[in-house]
């Protein structure tokens, strides 16, 4: 592999959360740097890091200086605003590159990306206003759920329609942000791919995990997912497809709706994810070491399991669970670091290894 | 655990190097922050600590502002110098405690100490001169071994005595260093139990590996290690006994040979010990995590296995070897981020998992 970027070498990595936290540890095994830049203070990847910028997402001087002190540049997140990203890879280069950025910064983008493909997603439709919901809802039916085309996740950025006179203040609560209406899709239950694509094309999936949420975030990922081999074929075909689409470079999440009719792609975040949080204890080569060898052209790992597992998320004050999880068997603790303890707020997670 | 160190607090580590670097990590995944003290510039372990401290064991201001910046102090080797720790000790609790350092910091007084809990050891004589040296290979006969009572590992500051005629050389070796002779043990492997008590007295074992050693530098450690059920429990209670007359609180390493007549203790580290690396692939909780869980004050992992795993390390230019490694599919590379390759060295390890 001539293009393998030597141990020694330094990885910028943009966002400095819990999974920029968990690919800094990656890239330390591999003998990497990790650099974060973050425009919050303390952030919880600073813990385990080289070296921290801290600086805001405008600030060019910064951004140039973090880019020439990095051999390649990854994220945590993918509302990364343009400009940064533009000025960024003049100088070195983003993987995840833009294209998956463009496509997965927007829902209707990547709803139609994907339909692209010839895949199924839920039905949906571009709201810009009252008419347009009012003729999406025509044909979608209710209920749907409207959502705002960019910045969402774990639920924000959203609102239900149970009938159709909840439009008027759902289209209130996108406070004028472009927004796109989503049918409901009838599913027996979600899973979730955690693929991987190398610089030299290969890719390797990870066996998918099935999830559960709690008030619209994840709550825990099973290890094997209940899928018959077709399904399973399926999944995994899907999502090499969206990856090879792209171009893609690094690991990507994607969300699956198993229903009768076939599976259904819910979303894609080009990074790590959540729902891959089980191979750090189910695999030789976890998804976050499993990210840092696909940007720094590294062979991948082959995605195969030594372990079932259940991943389950430490969300708030599940933190007070801690001492009593650290008594059990079987049970690997990774928490984040986080001073403060907020509702909803992502403190850790633990992963279970079933045997 | 009324004891219990809450997530967030700080661990001072003593020793910048590849045990510091995976202590550092190990106690980030419980939410700590680690705090590194190292005479060298840019130690592995600082690039995946919160802080470094660079100064020198002698350097008071350093060690107290040090001490007063962190929650409990931990090290990573065993060779500390004493008035350092004096100073350390009068502010933070230093785990595991001074008896264990002041026991295996000196081979004679280790063996002594062994020998009192009843243990069986190498027969072993107090060497001050050409006298007492000529006198105890009288008595222990040769082949046997001239070690430096401190500051030897990984086969530094040893001499072999072929013939009583090789006296004169062999203690030239040690260039007035007070020293010990050993006699050879007929042994037909080496084993070593890595094992951990915890704060509140709570012993906890990992299986015993079988390790193999290259030019006096570990090579592969496997488990499990070739033993008979009785020598397994034989291993196990032996260790618990050392952990228990030390009142020690943390991880230690007991290297074991197996002989006809039962397992001979060769040595002793009060620290985590690069016999114990295949944890990392091979528990939920491993060496590096077990040790801050003791020191810490939380309870241990109970230290079964989930997976058979062999260890190989990495030594000098054995890194040529990563990109093929890292093509290999049920391996786990850990490398260290050492710049500068040098012959035996230690660069990395790699963990086989066993399916």
């Amino acid at each position: 592999m001539a293009d393998m970027l030597p141990t020694g070498a330094t990885i910028g990595i943009l966002g400095g959360g819990q999974l920029g936290r968990m690919l800094s540890v990656a890239a330390a095994r591999l003998g990497f740097k990790a650099h974060i830049f973050e425009p919050g203070t303390n952030p919880p990847a600073g813990q385990v890091a080289d070296r921290v910028t801290t600086a805001a997402y405008d600030d060019e001087n910064a951004l140039k200086a973090f880019a020439e002190s990095v051999d390649v540049i990854t994220y945590e997140f993918e509302n990364i605003p343009t400009q940064a990203l533009d000025l960024l890879e003049a100088h070195r280069p983003i993987r995840p590159g833009r294209e998956a950025l463009r496509v997965s910064q927007d829902r209707l983008t990547e709803k139609t990306f994907l339909r692209g493909l010839g895949l199924k997603t839920a039905p949906f439709a571009d709201i810009t206003d009252l008419n347009s919901l009012q003729a999406a809802i025509d044909e979608i039916g209710t209920p749907a759920i409207l959502k705002t085309r960019r910045f969402g996740y774990d639920g924000k950025g959203q609102a239900r329609l149970r009938t159709p006179d909840d439009a008027e203040a759902a289209l209130g609560d996108m406070a004028g942000a472009p927004s796109i209406l989503e049918g409901f899709v009838e599913f027996s239950h979600e899973v979730s791919v955690i693929a991987a694509r190398g610089l030299d094309g290969q890719v390797a999936c990870f066996d998918p995990g099935e999830n559960v949420h709690r008030d619209g975030i994840l709550h825990t990922t099973t290890i094997p997912a209940r899928l018959s081999p077709a399904q399973r074929t399926d999944a995994v075909l899907l999502a090499a497809n969206i990856l090879n689409a792209l171009d893609y470079v690094g690991v990507m999440g994607v969300e699956l709706f198993v229903t009768p009719e076939g599976l259904i792609v819910n979303e894609i975040a080009p990074r790590v994810h959540n729902s891959g949080h089980w191979t750090q204890n189910g695999c030789a080569v976890d998804q976050f070491e499993q990210h840092i060898r696909a940007v720094t052209g590294w062979p991948l790992g082959d995605g195969q399991r030594h372990s079932d597992v259940v991943m389950e998320n430490l969300i708030g004050h599940d933190m007070d669970r801690v001492p009593e999880l650290a008594r059990e068997r079987d049970i690997a603790l990774h928490l984040y670091g986080k001073t403060d303890v907020k509702v909803g707020r992502k403190m850790g997670h633990f992963n279970r290894i079933v045997r």
